[in-house]
């Protein structure tokens, strides 16, 4: 293969590693959404604490919060772009997630995601994970409103 | 070289790349700053819009947010991990930022922050950047004073 098509092929595979990502958070399956993460996984989530340093303490923190919505979450990606060569790759899209509350009404928000990738003996996994709302400087709130 | 030293050299680039934008930053220089971008890049700050789209957007809301502090910039920069292969590169880290504000206490707070770089012609340049903290989801607080 030239090397225009191996950059394609790895951009192709992370593209497939993403939406298996996104059908398990949808289903709120932790397995299979930590199936995708390296064990040394760094992950910054848009809320809870400043981080977390392993793929064990990101699944305890989806233990916690995935219950908290009634069926299965929404997940709508855009404006994904990938860039990946050799053995790591990168990307950046908008999600709007949310899902059901406790009161029965859904509730959503458009965040910003960056996930990074490194493949080991063949297999693309998510080694570092940054989703997150900006918050407004005035108020000290999460904008949980914006529009894309 | 072999791949490993390779992979090395790339990593090393991006750290000193690192290291002046740190500097650039810490002396509020927008054009030294914005030198280390390349035009295309796409900016997840941790206030303000969902994103900027361009290396311009970005600094004008460099322009309009570094004056609202007095004198340089505290950044502190801990735990940083670099990946590189080839001419793709990411990062993450935890960075202490803050400044004295227009009432002359200082502020700072811990922020999460990822990097990704491209290099062309020779050149890395910062394509991708996500600052943010994490918010409470009881108060939809930005959470400002965490520690690491």
């Amino acid at each position: 293969m030239t090397m225009a098509a191996t950059k394609q092929t790895a951009e192709d595979e992370i593209r497939g590693l993403l939406d298996t990502w996104a059908d398990a958070s949808r289903a709120k399956d932790v397995d299979a959404i930590v199936a995708h993460c390296a064990t040394g996984l760094v992950a910054f989530d848009c809320h809870g604490p400043l981080r977390f340093e392993s793929a064990g303490a990101y699944r305890k923190h989806l233990e916690a919060c995935l219950p908290c919505m009634q069926g299965p979450m929404t997940l709508e990606i855009r404006d994904l772009d990938i860039t990946a060569e050799g053995d790591v790759g990168f990307c950046h899209y908008l999600a709007r997630c949310g899902g059901t509350g406790p009161d029965g009404t859904e509730h959503s928000s458009w965040f910003r995601g960056t996930s990074c990738f490194q493949r080991t003996n063949g297999t693309w996994k998510i080694v570092h994970e940054h989703l997150s709302a900006p918050f407004d400087a005035e108020s000290g709130k999460a904008s949980l409103g914006l529009e894309p």
